[in-house]
């Protein structure tokens, strides 16, 4: 057998129902692989090894019949969402050992379903600014230049690609989940806004703000997508199934929109080649891949975000300003003040604006198998001060669709990048069915293999 | 001077700083009143005395120059609602004597202002069912038959009225707000959706779930609604200053629009005559006052408003559902799983359908200085194990308008009855200047006056 902590969830599932692997052998696994890469990648702002054994020992006692579905299974928690027996910290110093005392509803529920909650995964303050934690991207480990893992899941990003933990949650409110998974080279799934509850978790828009995962392949993806509660209007999968049944393989006969959007000019070799290659895959194994022009209004999209995103700043923050200005980023009192000047108006419109828009992707999203779009500019960048762009991510945020980053091409200097998968809203699991099927060409053909 | 338990939070806060009352001198004023009062009314779910005398003590220290806008001023924290030194515990046994040590964003920056977070009032469970909590409507105190103070913010409406307390915050996703106030005959206010941060409450639903308050003057409002960031474009209230300036008096020549919506038949003899008399002394004070009909699409409001809160229910309380689902009331797990058979697509009409309706009723209400419109179907119905209806509600909850609630009009059995006015969103101020007019004449000519 490999080393656990190699596993993927499914695997590891598979063996401790076996009794095969317990949970604690698991966890101590997992355990050697954090010390000996923590000195260098820094994924956990919070890691108490004695109480994830205690966990692990309690999850070994249960038995058989009455295990979660997520029994056992490993999973770094984003440090501003609410874990009842660890700190919650948000990166801030105004949170410094603060203990909330109730899960996070995401937490609840995995907790609930057995999983075993690991640790807390770096993140950038408040998950809301572009200024890094200490975390690097695994992939730029020395000897080669530190890299960004990206933001503002920054260690959740990193600790699944660095074989850390199977699997970890993160937050977007404009690129905070999609980013680290392509710059990790992981699987990750930002599911549609409101499917899964952030009740517990920091707040910064409302309207904005999503829970989504990481993991090292759709199928556990897909575990988790699950157990949270992802739930299409039926069982509709996009015809794969069927298809399967049919003797149809992979993405043949499928249809994918490939959508640049009006930030395209943004794009970086990395990602200009890796949405070629995607689209070369695809046809190459029998899929329909046409070029979708999105209508004039969704140039909109990259302003109304962040207007939409520096008002609700403008709200959320004030409660850390009224306690103490000084210890929180400027970026945040400046959304606080309304430096910009912003009108309530101009807020407004982009809220409207935006909502008229989200029926009208699902139609767009609806014609295809999936929309295929970049999840970053680029590679990683040089150094670990700034998490990167969210340019790409942003408006699928808004919008509220479910997109799902899948890893497999690289850019000039080796480092992974990722693309999107985007559907309409609440076909989450039909996301995910497309997503296995596209992940297994991509993974194979796209170029790109973890070195780690 | 009369008792300090009686005084608006606007008198006290002048005394105070007159040095005329301690904190702790009004603060043992209004224990006492609650001392008399407890057993009968019921509001509080947490009252610590010596807490309250400590906090109170440690105020009265602080010098009158570091004083902030809120000295001293005591408020009840509906029981959802975080408070770092007391237990939240949503009238739910999975979270009896569960003690969240952060405050709720809206509890920090009333702290942050030197207020006296003075205890936890009463909610129905997780300010999402009707079922009623131990508290009385204080206006039927015995001997009097019991009747309902409303929900889900009981408490906070009860304790106000009573004068146990000057201020208390509330929630409100269908009417949970506007319903008590109307009930125990005092002002509330439901702020424009995302207008404050509704960070460290329950979640309902993301996009109706709205922080507000009570206050027994519109003043209060004002002082509270300030503290909490209510901010308007610009200082624009609706041309009531100006018209002071001008030596123009009260609602003399401002424009109301009557609204009384597709539910208008559910409306009680208690309202029918409230919003009678609320024309008539209108007018007589030389308001223009003329009937708005709303366009056709209106009429889905409260189907629409009933789908979006049940999706919400279902992802919300999934993870209460996945705890122990015989723990929560049947109608929450009604909604994890789905009884009624709602589809995304349904969900998503509704969402889109009431997204385009926003503008729409900004553009209507901004050709008044304010709608009018119902608060609720009549008085407080006898019985204290049902909280009422949210018919007259709901709709502005789900198209984020703020809306005040007027008390001075009564039932068939002298039980108050309140009238609401609606501004665009994010015409809060405005909405405060044009309440106050409206209040002062109200309160004066409605034909109810509180007895407690």
């Amino acid at each position: 057998m490999q080393e656990p902590y190699r596993l993927t969830a499914s695997q590891a599932l598979q063996l401790i129902q076996a009794n095969k692997l317990t949970v604690e052998a698991y966890a101590q696994s997992l355990l050697s692989r954090i010390e000996s890469r923590d000195a260098t990648v820094h994924a956990w702002a919070y890691l108490n090894r004695e109480l994830v054994l205690e966990q692990a020992r309690q999850l070994d006692k249960i038995p058989i019949e009455k295990r979660g579905p997520l029994h056992g299974i490993p999973i770094g928690i984003k440090d501003v969402i609410y874990t009842k027996d660890m700190p919650t910290q948000h990166n801030s110093p105004l949170f410094k050992d603060s203990h909330v005392s109730v899960d996070a509803a995401s937490v609840a529920i995995l907790r609930a379903a057995g999983a075993l909650i690991f640790g807390k995964t770096t993140t950038t303050e408040f998950a809301a600014t572009t200024i890094g934690s200490p975390t690097i991207n695994p992939h730029s480990s020395p000897p080669s230049t530190p890299r960004t893992p990206g933001g503002s899941s920054s260690g959740s990003g990193a600790a699944v690609a660095d074989y850390q933990v199977p699997l970890a949650l993160g937050t977007q409110t404009g690129g905070s989940i999609i980013r680290p998974g392509s710059f990790n080279g992981v699987y990750a799934m930002k599911p549609t806004w409101g499917a899964i509850s952030r009740e517990g978790q920091k707040v910064y828009s409302l309207i904005l703000d999503t829970v989504g995962f990481y993991a090292r392949s759709v199928e556990d993806l897909g575990v988790l997508g699950g157990v949270l509660g992802l739930k299409d209007d039926d069982d509709d999968d996009g015809g794969v199934s069927d298809r399967k049944e049919a003797g149809v393989e992979g993405v043949a006969g499928l249809k994918f929109g490939i959508v640049k959007t009006c930030v395209w000019p943004r794009a970086e070799e990395g990602t200009v080649s890796a949405m070629q290659k995607a689209e070369e895959i695809l046809k190459r194994h029998g899929a329909i891949v046409e070029e979708v022009d999105l209508p004039d209004e969704f140039d909109n999209m990259p302003d109304w975000h962040a207007k939409i995103m520096a008002a609700a700043g403008r709200t959320t923050f004030l409660a850390e300003y009224r306690i103490d200005k000084s210890q929180i980023h400027e970026s945040l009192v400046g959304h606080v003040e309304n430096v910009n000047g912003a009108t309530r108006a101009e807020q407004l419109a982009a809220f409207d604006g935006i909502a008229i828009l989200r029926p009208r992707i699902d139609e767009i999203a609806g014609r295809y198998a999936a929309l295929v779009t970049p999840s970053i500019p680029g590679e990683a960048p040089l150094g670990i001060e700034g998490t990167g762009s969210a340019a790409f991510n942003s408006m699928w945020t808004a919008l509220h669709t479910p997109v799902v980053n899948i890893p497999g091409f690289q850019g000039e200097n080796g480092m992974p990048v990722g693309v999107s998968l985007v559907a309409p809203r609440f076909r989450d699991q039909h996301l995910l069915s497309v997503a296995k099927e596209v992940g297994d060409i991509f993974e194979k053909e796209g170029g790109w293999t973890s070195a780690l």
